[in-house]
């Protein structure tokens, strides 16, 4: 029997109730890293390691905590070698959401039973890599089996975006979003905008991973033009980066050498926000942190700034990259409920490089009704369920249709 | 049937019995920001959003997040769309304690069973404001009708406290507590304190908004004065106000715009309270914070200071304001118990300034009792009712009655 | 009936299963503060209150918060008072790891069944020390009788280790920490580590108060010299030591007068690791932090370094201190397995001064197996009793045999 059962964390009868109402809705990851290349090409994968573990750095990460010598990771080794690697780490896996990712994947795509270990190594791997033959493996089909409605990837400002023009007839629409590197903001910055812009951009993204007050005024600037144009402004606080020079060194930026850093946010958020709003210019905003111990913080924030007509106009955003699990995903929604109105939340995003990270939206929702289910049969809402379903369907696709207005 | 059910938090058989020890004891409400004047005037209430939403910038934040327009909330909007556009937004508070406080709030002083929603708007709104024109529903006897023995009201320390002295054969007990401005201290500040002394104040109250030297030595200054006549000392830390400069300009403070600071605070309280202790003379002190993140920092300070003979001198404060609710309390009172004794704790305050606000120690009862049943029938404490009952009723009224000896 | 049930913390059916596997698997312990002439010299205790309470400040703060005079803590009152004292205290401690840690201590070594309190006070004494006269309840008796393999005591790099060598011959491998003093680092710190090797030491230990770049280059320094050695490095992040000026005068440090400090250490401790990692000379390290805020920033720092051969080269060291408690362990554990693998961890330590801690280590595998037969009964691990098996007695004995090579 599969580990992936029907009510695979949801835990009680209500739970498994509201996740009816939202397993088959579509999907719009307004946030991700995937390829608009690898769409665009119709990528076909070459087998189980390049699917699952190509560019999936937090995968990585778990094998060089199981004492894997990097030829097996990013290096040389023999391929087949390195998904063995891979698959005796996933039994070790115990509380750690790759373990449910990966069944995940393996169920949801391939229609896998089997837990993933050494013992099951091979037969996974020659049926994985079967299924990577055929056409409805390639990139685009995987995607619309995974019923997604619109995907944002995250690109370079003087991008061409040719690959999003070509996907233009792609029955799921891929659009970009704007990224500067806030180190070289140069002249024609709302140039590309408006370049964006016309190839459907509505989002833009930000990795803040010190606050000062150079930092606070390129943001007051950049965003007061994407309020002009109805854009979203992400704001992703509080990652420190390639921490390991050596590796850095050999194999470059996001190998998965990232951490949490861990300084003080509060007022430089704070002046950011209200820098905007004093000119009344303050975009719809979301605000990721990557430290937990700032969900407080973030979820206190919001209430400062919102604001008439936009429902929920200051987001606080989805458990993100470290805390993509159960107990991250948890304590953000509990933040965000006891603060502000969960109700309101315009749910999950992938934030993924990974073309099978679909079902991340599947447990996001699974761990959204468990949570609600719980409070309701513990007498914390009533069982009234026109209005739970309004608000987990709500989360879980119409509040990100209606904020984001692609 | 009523959502406030008997059980209502009691999530266990044991709870159920704790509570029952409880229920009935009266309430010292030590620290809010209730209006002597209106107790002293015997303040009628005009309409339901008066008396629910008046002064209760808690709810107008929620209802800045779902969207509606200001005019609604402390704007000129007609008074019962206002009511309506909170109505309206009650249902998507899932989750958040102002959906508990409000049916707790409608079921205890209106006996209303029915939840509010857009459906029940307007017959709730008629059945409330019947009510408010009948004496029994005016400041006083809403006080006394919530079983409260004592309110510390918070004060100017300029204040003539005429409606304290106004209120000495008032049934409850209405203390003023001295809250200094920091920025202002000056050289009669002394004979102030003499002076609230006389009309009975045994309380003072600080917001520390950031520490430094300057603060320290302050404290340190006021706090021996303090110890001298043995008042209990407040610092409140970790507070970010008025962050929206726009709002601050129309609206002026305390209207819903302040938020969660993350200051390191370690040092600088310990400094304070060394401070005092070195000259042998701490006060009493309740340490509260705003920020959960803090939560074991100052559940372990208390420790470097607690002496004969006041059982739990330094306190740590309950959770407050964001932090106000089942999430929140738990984490408070788990640090507490983990660190320290629980069972000295002085227990709930309102934080106020409404009047109908003192089921909210009845929540904080219900929560306590539930934490505490769990703990026993999961094994981790004895079914010892008879020293069960002490540790409760003392939390919630005995502790605070022996600790404050107003 | 025992207040210790066999069911103790371990609140499911898995739960149970599991403890069957690690139950009686011997201790290795790898970081305490016994004394190393306590041991050599088979220590006898003069009574209940010398065995524990003589050296276990943990208790003392506790007594302070109770209200009780210094007296009877660590002063000159009659000792049968004090002891009385200290039992008054006990029944307050609800929600307490020490309400957990007394009544084990009180079963495993002298089957004592009642909970201690003012009525059983007189009874237990008398059974206490009645058998603490017998050479069985003497100190290297209470090691053998609670199943310790290794213990690793803590030492200044300038003792002669007479005891250790003394203890060569017995059954318990008692080895040296070298623990030196960061602000003293003498020229001959390499042949006083070349000491400790020869008689048997593989840990260093440091307390990190505060992190600066001297800080950091030291700890280079030292680093390089303990991967050398095929050394584990212990660092012992946040505490705030002797906050009591008036107390630390009196009683010196080590008395009780200790908290959690709250500095950002994200960037100081990456700079270290990675100081290490670019000279390609970092040990196997163990980070702890006495704050749990930090949890989520050591627990995706030691990602950043780990690297084969060693499984789990990077540790996150288990709660500390005053995290040694239900919630703090299962903190440190989720956070560990949430975002790495908690299967390679090495696991429990008493950190302690008192001679009948060992009962922390059954705390921590009851709290363990309890989290994991948690998630199997909920369906996030399957029910796989070989892996699980593997894994439990990884992390309460054969990882730490593996890691540490004593």
């Amino acid at each position: 029997m599969s580990f992936i059962k029907d009510d695979f964390m949801l835990k009680n009868k209500t739970a498994r109730k509201l996740y009816e109402y939202v397993e088959n809705l579509p999907i719009i990851d307004y946030h991700c890293h995937l390829s608009p290349k690898m769409i665009d090409e119709n990528y076909q994968f070459e087998n189980a390691f390049d699917l699952f573990l190509g560019g999936d750095h937090y995968k990585w990460r778990l094998m060089r905590s199981n004492g894997i010598s990097e030829d097996y990771i990013t290096g040389n080794a023999d391929i087949y070698e390195k998904w063995c690697a891979f698959a005796k780490t996933v039994p070790l896996m115990i509380g750690n959401p790759m373990y449910h990712w990966t069944h995940l994947e393996l169920k949801r795509y391939f229609d896998i039973d089997e837990t993933l270990s050494s013992d099951t190594a091979k037969e996974i791997w020659d049926s994985v890599n079967e299924c990577l033959k055929k056409d409805e493996f390639r990139a685009k089909s995987l995607i619309k089996k995974s019923n997604v409605e619109v995907i944002c990837t995250t690109d370079n400002p003087y991008d061409d975006l040719k690959h999003h023009k070509n996907l233009k007839d792609f029955d799921v629409k891929v659009l970009p979003t704007f990224r500067p590197d806030l180190s070289k903001i140069s002249s024609d910055i709302t140039d590309r905008m408006d370049y964006f812009h016309g190839v459907g951009c509505r989002l833009s993204d930000h990795s803040i991973d010190e606050i000062n007050d150079e930092m606070i005024e390129k943001i007051v600037f950049l965003g007061e033009e994407y309020a002009k144009r109805g854009w979203t402004m992400q704001l992703h606080l509080g990652a420190m980066r390639n921490n390991n020079s050596r590796m850095f060194e050999k194999l470059g930026p996001d190998t998965g050498f990232d951490s949490i850093n861990d300084f003080p946010m509060a007022q430089g958020v704070s002046k950011m926000l209200d820098g905007l709003e004093k000119k009344d210019a303050l975009p719809k905003t979301i605000l990721y942190t990557l430290n937990p111990k700032d969900n407080y913080v973030l979820g206190t924030m919001l209430g400062n700034f919102q604001k008439a007509p936009v429902p929920g106009k200051i987001q606080f955003g989805s458990g993100w990259w470290f805390n993509d699990q159960r107990d991250g995903m948890e304590s953000q929604m509990k933040a965000l409920a006891n603060l502000g109105l969960l109700s309101r939340f315009v749910g999950m995003l992938t934030d993924s490089r990974s073309f099978v990270s679909y079902p991340r939206h599947e447990y996001f929702r699974r761990i959204l009704c468990n949570l609600i289910g719980k409070w309701v049969e513990e007498g914390e809402y009533p069982e009234d369920y026109e209005t739970l379903k309004k608000i987990v369907q709500g989360i879980c696709y119409y509040n990100a249709k209606e904020y984001f207005e692609f």
